[in-house]
């Protein structure tokens, strides 16, 4: 009942859609109602929910983060992405969401999106299923 | 199980104390012990944690998250309210909360609050008890 | 089937590992898989994942969390904490790690650390072991 997802990111910094990740675990489920968990098992990528309608938002999103935090800050770090891990951990690593008759109980204008701060690479995400029914 | 709360703010920023809610979700279960889970379904309001005794500990929040992101910074999306969408990922949009012999597992100072970023509204906060006994 | 673990803290700020923790109320529970729920009862404190393998990550974090939020701002709360309270809601208050086989299902790189902003003190996490088996 967990599963682990690819997610190819293209470039440093992205916003990806994986809604239909969190939607599919629960249509392949047996279960009716209860909680997805979605875990990103990285330490230079995060998930977070916001608006699914205008990709501008996900633009500023990554465009504030990077003016507030970008890439050179005389960090100590020296693979050049603690900008990285510190937008990872502002971001979180984990998000839930109830479902509820096999679907998500999401906000009208709400989307699951896997934060890339580190890309292009090949990434994960961990899906379970944890039922209430 | 799934309760729907609704919250209205008076400002375009305000937190409100929502502990009562996640409290008479409790009572109102037939649970002793388990997990509440609490969502906010929007996309420029979050949810977060933090003392309830001073109430410039909030406004410090507001105020620090609003001198960092101001509402007007170049973004692109067209709505004047980018920077609600950035501080609502920056707290989240879910919280749990333990709860044992029906009360909240909260620290002494603690209060669950509802972030509005975009108000003033009529919002909502979905409140699920998960129970563990 | 919960535990509270005491975390001292020997700086104002400072990232404390705590995973260990969260094995152990795992290896000490009767169960196999599930979620490990991991709670800071503080208002100036938080809790996040990030990576265990070159303290400068841990270092970087706190030091551009501080350039950001320094201590004083003109802060309106009193005490000389407020940067605290920012940072400890901007990491957040509970994490949620999935365990199966009695192992915690974490990044390769990934550890959980204790987050103080306002030390040095005597602290507490909350750690309650969900079954899912």
């Amino acid at each position: 009942m967990m599963d682990t997802f690819k997610v190819e990111t293209r470039r440093r910094e992205e916003l990806v859609d994986i809604t239909h990740l969190a939607q599919e675990a629960v249509a392949r489920s047996d279960h009716i109602s209860g909680v997805v968990f979605c875990f990103v098992p990285h330490t230079t990528a995060g998930i977070t929910i916001n608006e699914n309608a205008d990709p501008d938002v996900q633009r500023d999103i990554l465009y504030k983060l990077n003016k507030e935090i970008p890439q050179n800050d005389n960090y100590h770090h020296s693979e050049g992405n603690a900008d990285a891990h510190i937008k990872a951990s502002l971001m979180g690593f984990s998000q839930q969401i109830l479902f509820e008759n096999k679907h998500l109980v999401l906000g009208t204008w709400q989307g699951l999106y896997f934060c890339e701060f580190d890309g292009p690479r090949q990434r994960r995400v961990i899906i379970k299923v944890i039922p209430l029914d």
